[in-house]
């Protein structure tokens, strides 16, 4: 089983990036290959729909496609994901046959509000479902982020043992699915 | 009374721009002022929130600050509003003091689909709550947007009437708001 | 101006009725006329599109209709609004003509987790804009909500001190619209 | 393989429940095993925290356990799920273990309207990721459904073939999923 793994946040120090390296680094631990990405190998120019499709269309869709899961930590801004990050399902949806339909994804977000940016995680959820992924049961939605890493970027361990469990189960799910 | 029109399409013939400039044209004729913008006057690169606003950003912030009230007619792409509209949004957010605080909001969408583009427009709320704008209390969602104009570019009489009476209400609506 | 204000919740020690009632004493301070419901004088039967309109849907609509806006504070119940809540707004929508048309509403939400019932919050606000009211452009999710009430009932100063700041914008925005 | 199948709708002659016979008659044909529930099986008294659960909460969760997946056509009221719908999942919620964890369910709705329904769907999946079942990554929202289905009450072939293959593919899904 391979999984593709990023946050959609460009800032090195990203909350969110921490928390996709723990996600990646325990399921590396489980022997499953990852594909960790910068979120800066995806960036493209605003889709604009009598454009072609610029070359990080087709970064994205080939890292995607040879996953049989995707793993996203993003940011919530005002209430929603990032544009940037839609802006990344707008260009790929214009590739055909779809590179992700059927992939499984869990989308997680780390915010130092106490909601954990379970706004954003709701309306992301959409557009997946509209290119038929397959999205996974729970999400992790990280409140108060700054208080759940130790110095050493570790999550502490209740946030830790929530996000193995997490991770375990979708592990499983991701298996039953891979060929359907 | 000043609103600022646009659609958020590049296309030069995209039925959003239609729709935006039949609204324009409809409340022009009743003596609103009218500041149309076209949607490239107002790309920005991807939000990167360790990054410099570009100028953009200030472009779209004076307009909207300047006006009342906005109206916006949006494609949905993916059961969603476009990437590049909430970059839009994800950018002036980080604009202090909030430009767009109490403005008004009328949302439209054309789609060549039945379900008039609901989705995005549903999705695209929540961000202008969390920005705290006065989302207008209808919608105008045109559905099957390619048998809704003449030759003329003219909305056929039943959905005019319809976008008319919203507009009428939308301009009374924003007038009674655009104290507070 | 007259306010309906209630608590989705049957419990009387519930903290939305709490926070209900916070609310309802802070308006009636600024000599706006409350109407204060319980949520048991609203009990419908389940919803059924072929039975006659029970009469407590006459009850909710009369009281809705002689206000000026209605302001709830509702729990959160698997991610979304009250099934019980909800039901109230299918009878209610078929009465014609709409009795609750043009209101403002201002929705809160008290829970005891973290988030502040906001996911609730916003799958309220869709079938408020579906009966075409005015949706308040702020709401109150207020999460910890038991360490939010000192022993007298009274919000704590930082939560009070919000709970005042909206209401007033509210009850302006109420006046403002309270004749559209 | 068994499937709960239901519609919710009280009505005799509703849409919603000639879809739901549809996909059950299909799925027979399959060699699934189908519970075919009528909605006033699982009628209950309008949730309320501090009261006893009703019988028929106990009904539902029996037969959703017994089962490996949910099918539900579901009428959209008022842009969203129906009251009652949800009051079913409010009481269930409240069972320990949780009767419907990683169930799978597919999301159908019948609608007069061109837009099939689609935001009622749209909510309706939120409760149901907040119990953590499966949602299978497809829907059947079937707009303009009075002219879907023939004098047989069977639906025309372009919207039939729709709902076989996506019926296919639920029950690969589920056969995926039953023992996790």
């Amino acid at each position: 089983m391979k999984l593709l793994v990023f946050a959609a946040s460009h800032r090195p120090e990203s909350f969110n990036r921490k928390l996709a390296a723990a996600a990646a680094n325990y399921i590396r631990s489980k022997s499953v290959d990852v594909d960790f990405a910068e979120y800066a190998e995806f960036d493209m120019p605003l889709f604009k729909d009598n454009h072609e499709k610029p070359e990080a269309t087709f970064t994205f869709a080939k890292r995607a496609s040879a996953a049989d899961g995707i793993i996203i930590s993003s940011p919530e801004y005002n209430w929603s994901y990032p544009g940037s990050l839609k802006n990344i399902i707008d260009w790929t949806s214009r590739i055909n046959p779809n590179p992700i339909k059927a992939k499984t994804v869990l989308l997680m977000s780390a915010s130092t509000g106490a909601r954990g940016g379970i706004l954003g995680i709701d309306h992301l959820k959409t557009p997946f479902e509209a290119l038929q992924t397959h999205l996974f049961n729970r999400v992790f939605p990280l409140g108060n982020c700054q208080q759940a890493f130790d110095e050493n970027n570790t999550l502490i361990p209740k946030q830790r043992d929530m996000l193995h469990s997490i991770l375990d189960d979708y592990v499983t799910f991701t298996g039953k699915l891979s060929n359907i």
